[in-house]
């Protein structure tokens, strides 16, 4: 069953609006196991309005449309399916009824915009709205249904979650789909798909694989399709575990889940504390950690030493080390990492020192070099790592590969 | 000059990932006096693509294509522009060869796929990518230009910045459009509103006020639009110097400057150092602050003292502090800002303490609880502020709250 997602609104074209209605009604619809197949974003104009409804007719089974159903005059949409099906605008009691209400109930006056609310095109099915103002609008026409609903996020939910997807569920006898997300951190894009080159080829009909990547973290999703939702599911399982055991190394959790989450569950489950010296991700690995709801019950804090008078001062680091070898040096990453755990009284420290850029590099030490040390009551261990230019993104990677040798780490000890 | 944006890729119709990228494009077309008339996401689908291009060309002067460039075999944009223009894929040598570099950089073998990302349709323009390994393509056909760019958001942001924009700027000359950005924080949305409800009654013809609210900072664009670039630009600039007249208080910048900047760009014409001491914001303070290139230069760092034992240890908080008034409160904050300053050795400090939540409130101290203060040679000073239950918001919040304090002292000093 073919499904598409109209948005209307000036707002989402100039990118003042993040666009999160059509986001949260294909989330709904494929989990449903309905094809989502087209996302169109167009003005509050006529012509473009009856052009894309136009374009939909015949293509997909069923078009949702939101917005434009406000009570100001830039709110077309409703002249705009009428001129599209072609009916006229009437009052509808029930409707009115409700907002007259709903205005009594708030010490607000009827006035003429609210009585507008109330109109509906005469050829459509309305759809109750106990969220809001804007009754919900369905229409079939040659074999395709168009459901019109508010563009308020609220009210939108309320008419999927209470009419759209019961009624489409019901009427569609639709396929099961289910998604499985697989995490993996650790290789690049193209050496990841490099390893799963047998595991891809070997894929039943009815069963694909994605690579969604974000900053170093590689988002494996495994989709099946099939007539039941039963032996769907299994069938995913079975390639889920084989996806475990083609790359083991590489998987650190499911669904979602970041690597400061990963590391936060590993360090709940062995009830072990953390702390992290660090330079050049500025903060940011405390930060990612104390972003998790609940993280007090396992980080204690953070050393931020970036300047060298604060590596030695608060962590003790023998400034000869810094003299010697300079700041961002295995040394240097090494005593910031015991001197963390000493002074922060934690079971595990991470230590970073690199250049994030996009300036101060040197030829032997460019922009976008990473020393990271984990220490524990099993010893200290350094990696070097080098990245790109941008300053940003070097922090997030940095700050990652660092979170990934820790959990590495405790996984291990 | 009409433009669209056609965005690739399952993931955005699942509503697995939020299209940020066409909000972004459309933001940047828009600002530059294009209208951006289509927003469309559609499958990593050949028949899917060739239909969006085919229904594109004539109807827009521009078509930007984002996603489905990565070198897995579920990105298929490539061979989609090859069968719609009708040509063939070829090995770029200097697309190769940056990749073959930046493999180097990265200790990784080139594969089989790193080579694929050096294929691109024969009658393209390569536009190069120093961002990351998918290049940009520059095709046009019947009037139409098609640009077809990585999903990535800094690969995408990069090749529109340093290529895409500034040509069709040259290419279509279109109405001067002057933006001006005027950054305020201190009030709300709506109050703000009232207090320039008269500079916006008085606003001539042609230019045009929007907010442009994030975590407490409210952007202020004026837009000016008119035949001449000279005249237009002076007629805004007049209204920007009445802005700063009737909000002078409220004003901390300008074009998009953080908090972070201003303090940051403040202690750079002072010659001043900075440290923080964070529990509630938990490092994010310390990264916003790191996260400005050149911030070494007057931040030392950060004690992110998240349990208490750090707040007594590193930064010498009198335990019965703690215990009498508890961690969120006057005492312990003013003792942590001052800590903070002798042990980091820093001009000015900064502190938090707060409850982020989602739990950890109590009757006397709801969820979204900070007390933050700062200290400098002239005093310390605390204030509590109060804001919602959401804990990333508030961690956001409250970073913002104490960057502004901070920024008001460094101007009293």
């Amino acid at each position: 069953m073919k499904t598409e997602i109209i948005t209307i609104g000036d707002e989402l074209l100039i990118g003042q609006t993040i666009d999160t209605n059509s986001a949260w009604i294909g989330s709904e619809l494929s989990m449903a196991g309905f094809d989502v197949m087209k996302k169109t974003s167009i003005h509050d104009i006529r012509t473009d309005i009856l052009n894309a409804l136009s374009e939909a007719e015949g293509r997909s089974n069923v078009v949702i449309i939101t917005g434009g159903l406000g009570p100001t005059s830039d709110d077309i949409t409703k002249p705009a399916l009428c001129d599209f099906f072609g009916t006229r605008l009437v009052i509808n009691p029930e409707v009115l009824a409700m907002i007259t209400e709903m205005m009594k109930r708030r010490n607000f006056p009827m006035n003429l915009n609210n009585r507008r609310q109330a109109e509906v095109p005469e050829s459509c099915r309305v759809l109750t709205n106990a969220a809001g103002t804007a009754p919900g609008m369905w229409f079939e026409r040659n074999g395709t249904i168009f459901i019109s609903l508010p563009g308020v996020p609220s009210e939108m939910k309320y008419l999927m979650i209470t009419h759209v997807l019961p009624e489409l569920k019901q009427r569609f006898r639709s396929q099961a789909i289910i998604h499985r997300n697989i995490m993996t951190y650790g290789v690049p894009e193209a050496l990841l798909a490099e390893k799963l080159e047998g595991f891809e080829a070997e894929l039943p009909v009815g069963i694909k694989l994605a690579y969604l990547p974000s900053s170093g973290v590689i988002k494996l999703r495994l989709t099946g399709t099939g007539r039941d939702a039963v032996s769907v599911a299994k069938l995913v399982e079975t390639r889920v575990r084989l996806l475990y055991s083609t790359i083991p190394d590489l998987i650190y959790g499911e669904e979602g889940e970041t690597l400061e989450m990963a590391v936060g569950r590993l360090l709940r489950e062995k009830g072990k504390t953390l702390g992290t010296a660090e330079s050049c991700t500025g903060g940011n690995l405390a930060r990612l950690i104390t972003g998790i709801p609940g993280s007090s019950d396992y980080f204690v804090g953070s050393v931020v030493s970036y300047a060298n008078h604060i590596k030695s001062k608060l962590l003790g680091v023998d400034d000869k080390l810094i003299e010697n070898f300079g700041a961002v040096s295995e040394p240097v990453v090494i005593a910031m990492a015991e001197g963390a755990r000493t002074v922060l009284s934690a079971d595990y420290t991470i230590a970073t020192s690199g250049i994030a850029g996009p300036d101060g590099g040197t030829e032997h030490k460019p922009v976008g070099t990473l020393w990271t040390a984990v220490s524990s009551a099993s010893g200290t261990k350094a990696e070097m790592h080098t990245f790109g230019s941008d300053r940003l993104t070097n922090i997030n990677r940095f700050s990652n590969v660092a979170l990934n040798i820790l959990r590495k780490q405790i996984i291990k000890d």
